[in-house]
């Protein structure tokens, strides 16, 4: 303990300090000068903690007292909302998709049997490759060009988004919209992709938007909803949004609650889960009534995007068990394998190809190889099928007798949602071993080097599709080996596959098996779906984190995970927490606190009581002020000398109006410039007088569950004397 | 500010302190007696919060490398006991109360047959009361005299625990052994009550058994898991119990997720969800394995205790949507109603009623006053319907013709349950509407009475029992209004009625849904469920708490709930905050410890670091001492002055082993009294250095969050130089 040690600058700063003050003495204060404190990671936190300053306290007992019971309502109206918006989203995705692969395939089959007579399959080669190319072209443009943060599948980023990190662009109406189209031309552009996590991300792009009540985007506020402009309320609402899009991809309302448990437990509240459930609920019966309607049914069967099918009957014996398990771990190794090799491609990516219009071309021409693959596949293997026999949506007859269908050309001349369905629900027989052995390695080849591209599309089908395939060649083997046994069914081993392959390669488990239980509508195979997952998940976390995690890792965001790391179990506070602390006073200059807004990057600053001008860490703590609070105090002049002016009329609005992209501290032009630097600002009105704050002796595993549990974005470090010793932030964890 | 200014004590307190130190100089320590500081709610919080101090850090770092993953090994092998074994007691008290059902009304019925003859219907009158009697008074008698905590449900009192309180005895063996009797006999006895609420408690109680690897009640400990004794990682595992509980009761191990979720989600990790589930699963697996092998059935069907059987299709038209909700809006009326009587009733119960026996009569008499109702209904209505229309189980002709059995009688003769399946899937007419008419009011009525009766036994049958009775109800008088309509299926009117009264009487919305959407196998009807349910919820709570809340508020229990009462909303720490704190020092002499034990009933004390004698409040805050702590202290003489002798074999083990029933400060005998009293303690090794503290001008609404976040059970409450102004515990938010 040294209570007194100046403590908040390292040695060599303080030299530098000293050097400001002894070099600039007719400014009288010393100017603090970033210089290696530059936040180490690009992204920021959210502020889920709400600043209970006096501006807030006064705003709570001078407001409308119906206003609790309007926002309560007007909670729930936007739960709706954002339940029935990201249906229709997802309809319109799924419509169009449906249309224009509709034509694309019928197209190409009439195109193959034109000429197949002349025995020259050169042409619908070349149209395949250019209806491919196509739409990949259109959807790569997009997303390179108008909105790269609309890539992938867009699951990684809501999980940091819930997760509290603030990543620039992601909840955009502009985001929104280069999806929806990207995923339609990625899925009909035949890339091994899905339309199911982009979902998500539509989910919680509309979340956010609706809750807002005004765009970014289109610089249009319809000011509603006003009192849910802040970090906390739109963070709550994207949760909502999340689990939309999962109800909307999967027509799973439990499923999607569950992996918004999943991904964001720790700030959870009742009445939250309550409105979660009800938006994925609202988002299933949307769909399934605006799907139905359009293919013109009278019952309602259309329960999500994708829609398993409903397996009738699934029993199973209890020896099969283990062999459901054996399977989860071969997903979980072929999992982790995919994992490995799809990182090391897009880390190799992201260094060495830089150009945009690399990037574009490198799309175009893995969609071409998608259609060489197929076209190879189809004029190779001669796998002849009687028709009539399974669903075949565009069935072509290629080198087969007259009734007889390809079934290779069958996996590809559908999207890989039907593929996957086909696979569950075709009769035993419909395919050959020799077909599905070739399938699985092109496919998982195929799905490795497409997640990454510039284009938007997800992960979940073509796993589902390559462990479908390989579950379904382990019951050929199966029978081969057992002849006559009756329990082989090939649909239930291909659900099992498609459930370890998923599992091993994004390792959700929990929402991924009531997601897989509510689609087959059989909830009594959840055991072994379970038992699958679970296997596949220890297996693959031996080698690696899922894709996603994968992900995020490597872009260095401070993603907290549930558990801190290992190596801080016994580290106490001082060790990670970060001793260059800007401290400002009660009373504090203007011109100090634009100097330390210009020269330092920090979103926070602890306010302390001291009264020496040299050196303010030696203060006691007394509250916490964010940097866009003081942004927002400078720009509206809200100083000691000009009280009289704004007294009156000061409330939370107008730091809640500038929510959420605050100003540049160079944007701001105080009024009048000369006198103004001589003001002084007094924190006791907008700052948080009770910032959470811990001693320099806690233990870092109990103050990492303070973050994930309160979702803190800086914590402040003090000693036994309450003077502030450090800050933490939730990248010190990282260190 | 008054960093001086001695808080801690009140004036008079104060006054007294000095008294203290004047009258016994001779003491040379003054001595804190107690006085109006004792707590004023007999119940105690759970030490959810793990003590980090140097014992705890030493143990991380010396303990084997392996024995993390030990751990989490032997946390899945817990749950998978915790299920296995919920699902066998249940499936034990399942086929206890069907053995003795079908004894009990064949022999009624055949009595019945024999008498009717005669037309003297007397003597089978008296057979029924006296076999409603029997088995009742059994119950009551066992409840009464050997373990009073096993009365009622038991969801309120696991929902108290997963709360975070302690309340004695409610998870020991003796309770669960009372409970399954209690139940069995209750049920028998035909009481207007079910087995479901029981099963929850069940699996709490076994849940904390085995995780703890001893049994109290048999004073026999096997030595294993040790490791799981605190009351951190007890809880975890009372969580997978009681959603087993809910998996076995309901055949939904989904539902029994969402209602842990929904009961203690302030405390989730993913790991500690992902078991959850797992225990469920197992728990519904295994009841389902044993009920179908007892049925010889070869497919398993028995998917819970409770089935609701599964409704192969319950489409609905939007008109109807209104409808449903005015059916909840009628459900939250009922159940707010039912409330008010059952809570007014019981409160008058517990004024008035002190004798036990009585309390046995009294349970007695409902067992006759229902048999007495049934006898009424069947003798006075004439409600015949042909045999074999619908699947009744023991059908009783009474004064039908020959081929006819009395409906009424047949809702009487069957356990409730069967009861409840018989109004969910007969066929359209199976009965009268005076028939229900006169039934709805005399169960509602019953239910009511029975219901704080000194016996085990639930509110969820009888609820959905009166519901589906109204909701079958609605269904006949729609179809008189609404002649020829096609819509109009009784069984999904009985549904919604069910799912209204229900939910207005527990208004557990999230976790009923999914319970009852999983127990009827059909994830569609969702929407009209949770719109019921809502409806329902809405309408209760403008009148009045859910049954689990009212019971636990008349009990004065510190339950936190979701959010910090409103009358709250801008008051500070100081103002709810003990400011009757009895500090101790970093080194403190036995004999003011054992003072302190004795005479205050505080159950922790913070640690300062000051010197003075007189006045220890003033010193700065370091630490927190648990009053357990100390007695292991006190008992194990780790003193100063006897250092060498404890030295070498201290560990934290030393207090793991008094878990959970730590001996009181009268049980311990200081090994060499006249000179241990001079003996010193150094709380240095033994204190939490980094309690959880906040500023005295914290929001309470802040202070509430960080509660139910993180399970505190104490939070110290310092003045800006860090000396200790107040203390709050859970209690000092029901001020």
């Amino acid at each position: 303990m040294a209570p007194e040690r100046l403590i908040g600058v390292s040695d060599s700063e303080d030299e530098e300090q000293k050097n400001n003050a002894q070099t600039a003495p007719d400014d009288a204060i010393p100017i603090f000068r970033a210089r290696a404190i530059q936040p180490t990671s690009k992204y920021e936190g959210l502020d889920y903690d709400i600043c209970e300053n006096e501006l807030w306290d006064k705003e709570q007992l001078t407001k409308d007292p119906h206003l609790k019971i309007k926002k309560d309502f007007a909670r729930w109206i936007v739960s709706l909302f954002i339940g029935i918006l990201t249906a229709l989203v997802g309809c319109a995705i799924a419509i169009s998709i449906e249309e224009i692969s509709k034509i694309k395939y019928s197209w190409l089959q009439q195109a193959v049997r034109l000429n197949i007579n002349h025995g020259d399959l050169v042409m619908p080669y070349v149209y395949y490759v250019i209806m491919n190319a196509l739409p990949v072209m259109i959807g790569s443009l997009l997303v390179t060009y108008i909105e790269p943060v609309a890539t992938g599948s867009g699951i990684p980023l809501v999980k940091c988004y819930l997760n509290g990190i603030k990543i620039p662009k992601v909840v955009r109406l502009k985001t929104l919209v280069v999806k929806a189209i990207g995923v339609v031309t990625s899925v009909c552009g035949g890339l091994a992709g899905g339309k199911e996590g982009p979902m998500v991300h539509c989910g919680a792009v509309i979340a956010a938007g609706i809750s807002q009540g005004k765009s970014s985007s289109f610089n249009k506020d319809f000011k509603m909803f006003r009192y849910f402009r802040d970090d906390h309320e739109k963070r709550d609402f994207v949760v909502c949004g999340a689990s939309a899009g999962v109800a909307a991809a999967f027509g799973a309302p439990i499923g999607g609650l569950l992996f918004a448990l999943e991904e964001a437990a720790s700030f959870w509240n009742q009445s939250l889960i309550w409105r979660t459930l009800f938006s994925a609920i609202v988002s299933s019966f949307t769909l399934n009534l605006v799907l139905s309607a359009y293919h013109g049914l009278e019952n309602f069967t259309y329960h999500g995007l994708f829609n398993l099918g409903e397996f009738e009957a699934l029993p199973f014996e209890y020896f099969e068990l283990p062999i459901f398990m054996l399977m989860g771990v071969f997903g979980g190794l072929s999992g982790a394998f995919w994992i490995k090799i799809n990182t090391s491609l897009n880390i190799f990516r992201d260094k060495c190809i830089k150009q945009k219009w690399i990037r574009v071309i490198e799309a175009i021409m893995v969609a071409a190889v998608s259609a060489s693959f197929a076209c190879l596949m189809m004029y190779l293997i001669n796998d002849c099928r009687p028709l009539g026999n399974d669903p075949t949506i565009n069935p072509v007859q290629l080198f087969c007798e007259d009734n007889e269908y390809n079934a290779a050309a069958a996996l590809w001349f559908q999207t890989p949602e039907s593929s996957v369905r086909s696979l569950f629900h075709d009769p035993p027989g419909s395919h050959k071993i020799t077909t599905l052995m070739v399938f699985v390695p092109i496919y998982f080849f195929l799905s490795n080097i497409t997640y990454g591209l510039m284009v938007s599309l997800g992960i979940f089908i073509p796993c589902l599709l390559v462990g479908a395939a390989w579950g379904r060649l382990a019951a050929s083997f199966l029978a081969l080996g057992f002849p006559g046994s009756t329990f082989i069914n090939p649909g239930k081993y291909a659900l099992i596959g498609a459930a370890a392959q998923l599992g091993g390669t994004v390792r959700m488990n929990i929402s991924l098996a009531v997601i897989l239980v509510e689609t087959t509508g059989n909830i009594w195979f959840a055991l072994p779906i379970i038992l699958a997952l679970t296997s596949a998940k220890w297996m693959g976390d031996y080698f690696n984190e899922g894709i996603y995690d994968t992900q995020i890792k490597v872009s260095k965001v401070p993603f907290l995970h549930w558990h801190s790391p290992n190596k801080f179990l016994v580290t106490k506070a001082n060790k990670i927490m970060s001793e260059q602390v800007v401290c400002v006073r009660m009373k504090e200059s203007v011109e100090y606190i634009v100097n330390i807004l210009k020269n330092t990057s920090y979103h926070g600053f602890p306010v302390v009581d001291q009264v020496d001008d040299i050196n303010r860490n030696s203060g006691r703590l007394r509250g916490f002020i964010l940097r866009t609070q003081l942004i927002v105090i400078l720009k509206r002049s809200f100083f000691e000398e000009t009280k009289r002016f704004w007294e009156q009329k000061i409330s939370i609005e107008a730091f809640r109006d500038e929510y959420p992209r605050f100003p540049s501290i160079d944007d701001i032009k105080l009024s009048n410039d000369k006198l103004a630097y001589k003001y002084t600002i007094n924190m006791e009105i907008f700052m948080n007088p009770s910032p959470y704050k811990v001693h320099q002796a806690t233990s870092v595993p109990r103050i990492f569950m303070l973050f994930r549990a309160l979702g803190l974005r800086h914590l402040v470090v003090v000693n036994d004397d309450n003077h502030v010793t450090g800050i933490i932030s939730r990248k010190d964890f990282l260190k």
